[in-house]
């Protein structure tokens, strides 16, 4: 299969696959696509050792990394002298001990903010300007060909660095004004990512979106995201004008994801109405199965709404990691609230399979839905 | 073109044109499309002068008619002998009349309930079922070829009477359980319509919702809704797997559309960020314009909420009728309240052209993406 994009990058087929496990990353690169890591997930010291492991077992094959930039974040973040679990009020560490006592999480044990991790900071530091650069400056010891940024256009030092070693910067953006905005800042990719998406995004749906964004940049080559899981909405993403395709949902279903098990369930019984655009996890709207967590946040009377990113991040991840482990050990109302970010596409997700297995499926599909196309012209 | 549903429809493009305006209707059916009026706005005189008129531009081209069957509605529009007005609260009718006010509509002449209009039962009684049927009635007095309905399964009244006249029943969904529920009452077209389009709509995107229910009603036909306005977006949706599509929004930019000259300016400049699903036109969730009617009704604090349908519905086209009036003659709060039905390709309509054209350069660029895609197979 010829594409453009996939000329460009290295790799046989137009897929790119967002993960935060390195076996997913390795996995579709080994199979074929390019693998994207979420960087936000680790410390500097972590994310070489993620990479180091890539590196081993993709054999000099294509991969990226992903990092977050905010365009707007809480002040306290940009204080190197901040602690960032004291700018948490205390109504909010209130609200999250209600739903613990609630949902009897830890059979009824106390929630304090202490137990969000010793490394706060550090964690809450990552997506600003300063911690997203150092990230990539990790990242760029390796031979990663793609840096991609969500959320913001990124500073000039990281696309400095990026230039100057020559891996190009991609960008991902839910308007099309955003997207003019990052191909000025220097991104060489845009990746467009529709309202369906899981993860942060934005309102515009992926079938709106793409021509939108297409036509706004172009030459500059456009992957669609958010709605993609199968061929046929591959098939479906290049007949809107994109390059190619960025799909984060379909990993967490695989052998290879880390998710962890009762969340797996939730996501294969999940319909695609069970998602919800919530800004209880980071801050910022991003989509996740609607849970318990969800709903309090977004609609009990007593909630104090989200705080700004990154303090929700941090309380949000501190208590959900224990909400999380709470599952794990059978609670019920620990069940009730656990989530994960997921498209819409959570609906289609039935089975577990390997990543190669996913791979193929979808190139399979996609290359029938250009056959079932070309009878029509040719007809 | 040879596609299996324009056999099945007689149609030279896979192409159904929405609309509640004759002339857009007849003008898509005789450039090779196939037209269907929106009933809904008609008595049933009126429809019956609206569908002999369509008769004589079409010759004998297919066209079909589109009515509205809500599964749940105000109790009292099932009770001939209520005055439906009658049903609308005080506290409904002053928020009305304080937005009339607030935004100086009519220079500030007070707004009164009576001027909703002296046919208010007879309207709101169009969608319960026996008023749709009696559109339907009407309809099957003219050589139509489809029956679409919106909302609900038909009444059984309903489907027979289509059965016995030979005329196809389509119906509109937004989930996959609702697809499975309409065939089951008989429909044999099913149309898929995303989050993104304009009306009545569900929460799903379109490239997530199309995959899924052509899957669980094979073989009936699909055709995708929603986020569909050019000739990329329709060859997207048939690598989804729908037959054909179904197009609402592009239409009322054209010539032949009757949009009031301010609300057609309101969608030329609007970008796709500009819709809002809300209840504040008809009770249940549609896509539509922001406006200060949509933003006062879902969010000021005086706002009583919507009613249900059709109580909001007469209150609201009764309001926005004399706002209309009033906009075009120059009112800038009733500029600022004016608002319409469409979707989020709203941000791709910028010129005013004929349906006729609208439909060859769809076409043309549907043609041209499939190549497009062929181009990528035979690499």
């Amino acid at each position: 299969m010829r594409t453009e994009i996939g000329d460009r990058f290295g790799v046989e087929f137009p897929l790119f696959a967002f993960s935060h496990c390195r076996d997913v990353v390795a996995a579709v690169t080994n199979a074929g696509g390019f693998g994207v890591l979420g960087a936000v997930a680790y410390s500097p010291e972590q994310l070489d050792r993620e990479l180091s492991w890539i590196d081993r077992q993709v054999g000099g094959r294509p991969y990226g990394v992903d990092v977050l930039v905010p365009g707007q974040i809480d002040r306290a973040a940009g204080d190197p002298a901040a602690r960032l679990l004291d700018h948490i009020p205390e109504v909010h560490r209130d609200f999250v001990s209600h739903l613990f006592a609630k949902y009897r999480v830890g059979k009824g044990k106390s929630f304090t903010l202490g137990s969000v991790g010793g490394h706060a900071d550090e964690v809450g530091r990552r997506v600003t300007h300063s911690g997203a650069t150092g990230l990539v400056d990790v990242a760029l010891r390796h031979p990663i060909r793609l840096i991609a940024s969500a959320l913001g256009p990124p500073p000039a030092e990281m696309s400095d660095k990026a230039r100057a070693a020559g891996v190009p910067l991609a960008a991902l953006v839910g308007t099309v004004e955003h997207a003019r905005r990052q191909v000025a800042a220097g991104a060489e990719l845009i990746v467009a990512q529709g309202t369906e998406a899981g993860g942060h995004t934005g309102e515009v749906s992926t079938m709106v979106l793409v021509p939108q964004v297409v036509d706004a940049v172009a030459p500059v080559p456009v992957l669609a995201a958010g709605g993609v899981a199968n061929g046929r909405q591959m098939a479906a993403a290049l007949a809107l004008g994109a390059s190619g395709v960025w799909c984060g949902s379909v990993w967490l279903t695989t052998d290879e994801a880390e998710t962890p098990s009762v969340v797996k369930r939730k996501m294969l019984a999940a319909t695609s109405l069970d998602t919800v655009r919530s800004r209880s996890r980071t801050g910022k709207p991003a989509r996740q199965l609607v849970s318990a967590w969800t709903t309090e946040w977004d609609e009990a009377p007593e909630s104090p709404g989200p705080l700004p990113m990154p303090l929700q991040m941090l309380l949000a991840e501190g208590a959900l990691a224990r909400i999380g482990d709470a599952a794990e050990n059978g609670e019920a109302g620990a069940r009730e609230l656990v989530n994960s970010f997921v498209g819409q596409v959570v609906g289609q997700l039935d089975q577990v399979k390997p990543c190669r297995q996913v791979v193929y499926e979808m190139v399979a599909e996609f290359s029938s839905a250009l056959d079932r196309l070309g009878r029509i012209t040719r007809s």
